[in-house]
């Protein structure tokens, strides 16, 4: 019995345009981001790789790529999770904040730490700041992080995912995750048993199905998985680590 | 204690726009009935309606609405559940046909009868009919029908409005069902306990959506509760029931 498990980050959104840090800013898709996902169901569709469910963060971006990806796989009708714990990683007071900026400010070195470092979060945002979700109703009965490192993402991530993905998996289920770069970096850092430097260097194209396919212990049958387009994967992934050059 | 249900049918469909019966058969919105979905998203926003949880049937003119309708009152990361017993009346033969060109064929009292008889299904759909259900996934483990009547709407209805909906209101949850002129008529039906004569004079407008506050025996405070926009509501009605006309 082999598992079959699908990523999706979301495609190009409002702020990726602006090269603003997101989080968990609720920002919308592009018209690109859109036409991405778009791309990223027609990939489904044609590779038969058909989600049974699908789980998202709470976020637009997410829920939107998911959204337009299996209307376009004809799947839209499958059943749907929403979780917080798929949620980007909370970028703290760098939320809002435009990447080239924050670079020239603080300088190259703090700029990838905070980037790419796995336990080193940037700084705190105020609560109250206009970019600080304490006060979001969709977050009520949660303490709303001030900031996080890709530490507390995996700590989030992986009770999440035993205690409600691998039930779905257990059932024979294609299981679809459309989410974030850093809730799907902490995914793909377990699956494929990362180390810290490791995940450093992965970086995930938006809107390409990322497929792995699972052992009976839910390990990958091959390490890093299979995108559905691995030539546009791997533009894509040299884009993401351009992001914030000058 | 009261409840509060949002009732929101699909915006215009592809078939509604040519004038077909569409049944089970899993059309798109047009761009006017996505544009209807933005605006009655709008409406729960500027009313102050914020669903907690959405409901819909397993087609995409539906799920679509409430999609845009809900990113649109920034509830689009509320949980959501969908089932086959909300989806449209299943129109059996008659899926697929043009509502004027089956009116000059059948005559008047036949196409009135299909349309609007409580009880009296159409005829029988082919299970191998290009527009039978029969054969699709998302139905797998169901039987699905060749055809319905009103009747059998609220027959499959009934148990799913207590099983799956009373529930979620009961916890104070405000509930949106996004769903079709039928599905809705049959929940409208059971709510206000209406008969069947007075039914078939219901016409549901499209993307208006409709609040019932519920007593704590699920029954509406206001017979057959409020149109966020009466106005819209009046004339949207006044369209459907002219549906099918010459």
């Amino acid at each position: 019995m082999t598992y079959k498990l699908v990523l999706l980050r979301h495609g190009q959104s409002a702020w990726n345009n602006t090269n603003q840090f997101t989080g968990w800013v609720d920002v919308p898709l592009t018209e690109q981001g859109e036409a991405e996902a778009k791309k990223g169901g027609q990939l489904l569709k044609d590779k038969g790789v058909l989600p049974d469910i699908v789980f998202t963060s709470l976020l637009r971006r997410a829920i939107n790529t998911a959204n337009i990806a299996l209307d376009t796989a004809d799947r839209l009708w499958i059943p749907v999770k929403r979780d917080w714990r798929l949620n980007e990683r909370h970028y703290g007071a760098l939320q809002g904040k435009n990447k080239s900026e924050i670079r020239e400010e603080y300088g190259d070195e703090k700029f990838m730490l905070w980037r790419r470092s796995y336990a080193t979060p940037p700084p705190e945002i105020d609560p109250d700041d206009e970019y600080s979700q304490s006060h979001d109703p969709r977050y009520a009965g949660i303490e709303v992080p001030r900031h996080e490192a890709l530490a507390n993402v995996v700590e989030r991530v992986t009770p999440y995912w035993e205690s409600d993905i691998i039930p779905e998996l257990k059932t024979g289920k294609t299981v679809l995750i459309a989410a974030h770069g850093n809730s799907l970096r902490a995914i793909v850092k377990m699956l494929d048993g990362l180390s810290e430097e490791e995940i450093a260097k992965v970086n995930i194209p938006t809107a390409i199905p990322l497929l792995y396919e699972l052992d009976e212990n839910f390990k990958p049958i091959k390490p890093r998985g299979e995108y559905l387009d691995p030539e546009a994967a791997a533009a894509g992934a040299a884009a993401v680590a351009a992001q914030g050059q000058k």
